[in-house]
C-alpha cells in the first residue's frame, strides 16, 4: 500500500536510521533488526526474528515480491508492505536509499549457548571484537567456510547492529550465535564447558611460538578434531592471555617478515578454511 | 616549520583531499601518492616514491621524529616539515583529519611486468578489481602471507590511490606491480610470457567443478609448484572464462550449501595462505 509522507507512523520504524540503534521505546534499549536488499531482506523473512513491514520502491516491490517464496512468506505472516517513492524513503532513513527495499524485525530473545551450538562441529568464539565490519564478516566467513555457530566473549559489539547485518549479508540473521556469560575476566569459565562438551579450544594468535594453524586442527595421528572451537580476538590486542589459557592449543598463521597481522575476519576465514580442509 | 594558513602553497598537494586524485597539471593527470598516519608515512619514506613533504600536528611529527631511522630518511632526502594546527589540516584537506600526519609523493614510472616478477615465486594477477578497498585488502594480505608481486590485467583500479594506500597499511609502495598490457579483451596474451617464464596459472573460481584448491597448487607428487601466478577476478564477475581458458587449473575455495562466494581479498587471502602452506 502506498504511503507518501515520511512523517506516517506506519514509516517510523525507518526514521533516522543512521541513528536508529538506541531505542529507548523496546526492550532493552536496542533497534530493530534492519535488513537493506532484496537478498538481506529474503534471510530476515526466512529467519527467527518477526518481520514488521517491509518498505521500498514500486519497482524494487515488484522485483522482490516475483519471488513466490518471498511472497508466500509475507503472505503468511500477513507482513504489512508500503510502498514509497524515493524523495519519501530519503526523507525517512535521512539519506539516499538506492537500493530501495528494506525490512524491519524484532528483536527477540537471545539464544542459549547449549542451543546455539547443539549438534555444531565447529563454533567461532570472539573477544573483545568492537568493530561492526569486522563482525558482520567474519559472519559471513562463517557461513561460506561451513562455521556452524558464532559465541560471544566479552567486549563484542552488538551483532544485530544494522551495519553488521549488511557487511554479513544477512548470515547474522541465519546462523546461530549466543553470548557466553561473564565479564571480561569471567566470561572464559564458559570454555571449560565447551571442553566438557567434547570441543578442541583453538586460539589463533600472531605469537611466533605458536604452532602452524594446520598442525593446530588435527590430532597427533592426523585426524581432524572432532568438535573444534576458534578463538579469534581483535585487531591489535587480540585475544586476552586469560583466554588463551583456557583454551587446548595456540595456532598462527605465519606473516612474512615485516608485515602485520591480518584483519581478524581474514585470519578467521583462513582458520575456517583450514579447519574444512581437514574434514574433507 | 609552522604552517599557519590552509591557503600557504606549501600546502597545497594536501588541498581537498578527497577529491585529489584527478590533477590535470600533473603527469598522467593522477593525484600524488598520499600516505596518512605513521606507520604507512613510514612506508611512503622507505619507498620508491620520492617524497615532496611531510604535514603534521606539532606532537606528532615529534613522535615520529623521535624514531632515529625516520629523521635520518627525511634528512638524506633533504624533505620538508609543515608543522600545522589541526583546524589549519582541517581546513587544508577538507575533513578532519585526526590522525594528523601526511606525507605526498611524486608517482613514478610504472614498473615492467620483467622487473616486478623477477624472482618471485608466488604472484598474484588481478582482473577487473575496480573496488579501491578490495585492491588495498588484497595488497595487505599479499604482504602478510608472502606473495612477490601483483600484476594488474585488464579494468582495475588505480593502485596508487589514497584509499588503497590506506587499506594496504601501505603495502601497495613496497610490493612490486606492474600492468600487463593490452585490452579487456588481449592483455590474456600476457600470461603465455609467464608461463614460459616457469609459471603455473591457476584461476580461483567458486565454480564447483573446479577442483580443490589444496590440489590445485601442488604437482601430480604432491611437491608444490615451483613459481605460481594465482589470477583472481571481481567480486560477482569473477574472471573472463577468456582469462581462465589460458591458466593451468581451475581451483576453488569450497563452499557451504546457499552461501554467496567470499570477498575477492579474502578468497585471494586462503588461496595465499594455501600456497604458503605447501612450501612449507
Amino acid at each position: 500500500m502506498p504511503v507518501t509522507s515520511a512523517d506516517d507512523p506506519r514509516l517510523r520504524d525507518y526514521r533516522d536510521l543512521n541513528h536508529s540503534d538506541n531505542r529507548p521505546d523496546l526492550p532493552g534499549g536496542k533497534g530493530l533488526v534492519i535488513a537493506e536488499g532484496p537478498l538481506v531482506v529474503g534471510r530476515l523473512l526466512a529467519s527467527r526474528f518477526p518481520v514488521r513491514s517491509i518498505v521500498g520502491f514500486g519497482n524494487r516491490l515488484d522485483e522482490f515480491l516475483a519471488d513466490p517464496e518471498m511472497t508466500r512468506m509475507v503472505a503468511a505472516a500477513d507482513i504489512p508492505v508500503y510502498e514509497v517513492e524515493r524523495r519519501t524513503l530519503a526523507e525517512t532513513v535521512g539519506f539516499d536509499m538506492h537500493r530501495g527495499l528494506l525490512a524491519a524485525a524484532d528483536r527477540v530473545p537471545g539464544m542459549s549457548v547449549g542451543a546455539a551450538i547443539e549438534g555444531a562441529r565447529t563454533i567461532a568464539v570472539l573477544e573483545g571484537v568492537g568493530d561492526h565490519e569486522n563482525i558482520g564478516s567474519l559472519f559471513r566467513n562463517a557461513a561460506g567456510l561451513g562455521v556452524d555457530a558464532v559465541l560471544f566473549g566479552a567486549g563484542c559489539a552488538d551483532p544485530l547492529y544494522r551495519r553488521v547485518v549488511r557487511v554479513s549479508m544477512g548470515h547474522v540473521l541465519r546462523t546461530p550465535f549466543a553470548h557466553l556469560p561473564g565479564t571480561p575476566t569471567t566470561w572464559q569459565r564458559g570454555l571449560a564447558d565447551l571442553r566438557a562438551d567434547g570441543f578442541t579450544l583453538l586460539s589463533l594468535t600472531p605469537d611466533p611460538r605458536a604452532v602452524h594453524l594446520a598442525d593446530a586442527v588435527t590430532r597427533p595421528d592426523g585426524a581432524p578434531v572432532d568438535r573444534l572451537a576458534l578463538l579469534v580476538g581483535a585487531e591489535g590486542p587480540g585475544l586476552s592471555e586469560h583466554a588463551m589459557r583456557a583454551t587446548d592449543v595456540r595456532a598462527r598463521i605465519p606473516m612474512a617478515p615485516g608485515t602485520d597481522s591480518l584483519n581478524l575476519a581474514t585470519a578467521a576465514a583462513v582458520a575456517f578454511y583450514e579447519r574444512q580442509r581437514s574434514l574433507r
